[in-house]
């Protein structure tokens, strides 16, 4: 019986399902071993030096369990820890924002492109500078979106109130003149449908989870690390605490299958 | 020139501001020293003996400042470091939940009390069991609202959405037929206006910043520790972190006259 190394994926709380669903539908062939840091979370609040030790903590959980490839489902970890991490394993570690900021200068015809994130990764210009290192010439606007992740663990996914706080945070974006939106913050993908609702089919919606899922893809492929077509991936997802209601909101939003959750408490 | 020792009061952010907007009113002859802990909130989601230990870091830096007693605006605090404040400090320690749970069954006529706030707060269960210790036959329906501290901090006091927000919350314990409402988070006092408008005059609310700031005044009376009526009372407000947005929309609304916000790193 053959036992594949999984790909290990870490976030600082539930969020980063989203890019596990995303690996899974694209990669069904690998085994996924997800770690969620619900006993810190949120780390958006914390200094980089906090947030470096924890990413370099959980990375030594996934390396345990012998991972071939560490992904950083979190934008605020994707920021401050990615040349750490990747300096330390020698796997290949691949974060969230990288593969978004291309997504967008490819989608992007009017170079402008609009950013929404928590309030951490907007203070933390991440995106801009992952896009004008590429183009200096792309125009960015972003704006912090404090209420959403509230509301998309308090479940209200397909919900008028929702909708409206949508609506209220984007309109000066697309006044501005936008036509590209990064949905900067792991937990937005849950939102998809009702941003396009809300916005129409004018903006290109930058999935950073769907984006980050195809970088893992090619990097995998690139090192011949892709699992063979003939295994059946798996999902482990451990977390560092007890979950709270927003992972089954997730599990169902996102149609994800895993047996029961493991609790792995922090060394 | 006289100087008068303070009044130290504490929570792990800006929300305590209630607290001291309360005490302002009611005992304007009083100083009072306030220090968020802005560096490392929220503590709701963080272990008991975490809590407990940084409320020990706080109370010890007021009490540097010569404070004659502690005020913990804090509800996450209240509920599981209050004995062991008053243990080890020999100033009289205040909290908010005791205060709130004794207002409100002096409120209630049907003996059936609401309580609402955050997750961390609602799962503690700690306004149940003040409640309980009190009268054991008085009926508590409780609900977290997790959209509220959010929608305070992002300054939409009074708006449309956040009316939304506040029905969809308090219908069932309506229905329930409460007819009592404490307000059991700090921040939830700046919603009062909006709460008030959308369950009428018929449930009474309870100001758990207006009874902490009662409490205050009645212990400081009982040990001889009120100024003198001829002193003027000024605020000192102190934060281990960079404020953020939600400290000029707290001091706005509550109308709290401050001068410079002191940065005061955790040692």
């Amino acid at each position: 019986m053959s036992n594949p190394r999984p790909i290990g994926v870490f976030d600082s709380g539930i969020g980063g399902l989203t890019v596990v669903k995303a690996l899974r539908d694209r990669l069904p062939n690998e085994t996924i071993v997800y770690l969620g840091d619900t006993a810190r979370v949120p780390y958006g609040p914390k200094s980089p030096d906090t947030v470096q030790r924890y990413a370099l903590e959980l990375a030594h959980m996934l390396m345990k369990k012998n991972a071939k490839a560490l992904v950083v489902a979190c934008n605020t970890v994707s920021s401050v820890a990615l040349p750490l991490l990747t300096r330390k394993f020698s796997v290949p570690v691949i974060g969230v924002i990288e593969p978004g900021a291309r997504a967008a200068l490819q989608a992007t015809h009017n170079r402008h492109v609009g950013v929404i994130g928590t309030r951490a990764t907007i203070r933390s210009g991440a995106y801009e500078k992952a896009l004008h290192a590429t183009d200096n010439n792309v125009r960015v606007s972003s704006r912090a979106c404090p209420l959403l992740v509230p509301l998309i663990e308090e479940g209200l996914l397909d919900d008028d109130v929702t909708d409206r706080v949508i609506v209220r945070y984007l309109e000066p974006l697309l006044s501005d003149g936008i036509d590209t939106l990064v949905l900067g913050c792991t937990h937005y993908p849950l939102l998809s449908a009702a941003i396009a609702r809300v916005i129409g089919n004018e903006i290109t919606l930058v999935d950073s989870a769907e984006n980050c899922a195809s970088a893992v893809h090619e990097t995998l492929d690139r090192q011949s690390l892709l699992s063979p077509a003939t295994e059946r991936g798996k999902l482990q997802v451990a977390l560092t605490d007890a979950a709270d209601n927003f992972l089954n909101v997730a599990r169902e939003a996102l149609r994800l299958n895993f047996d029961e959750v493991e609790l792995q408490p922090l060394p």
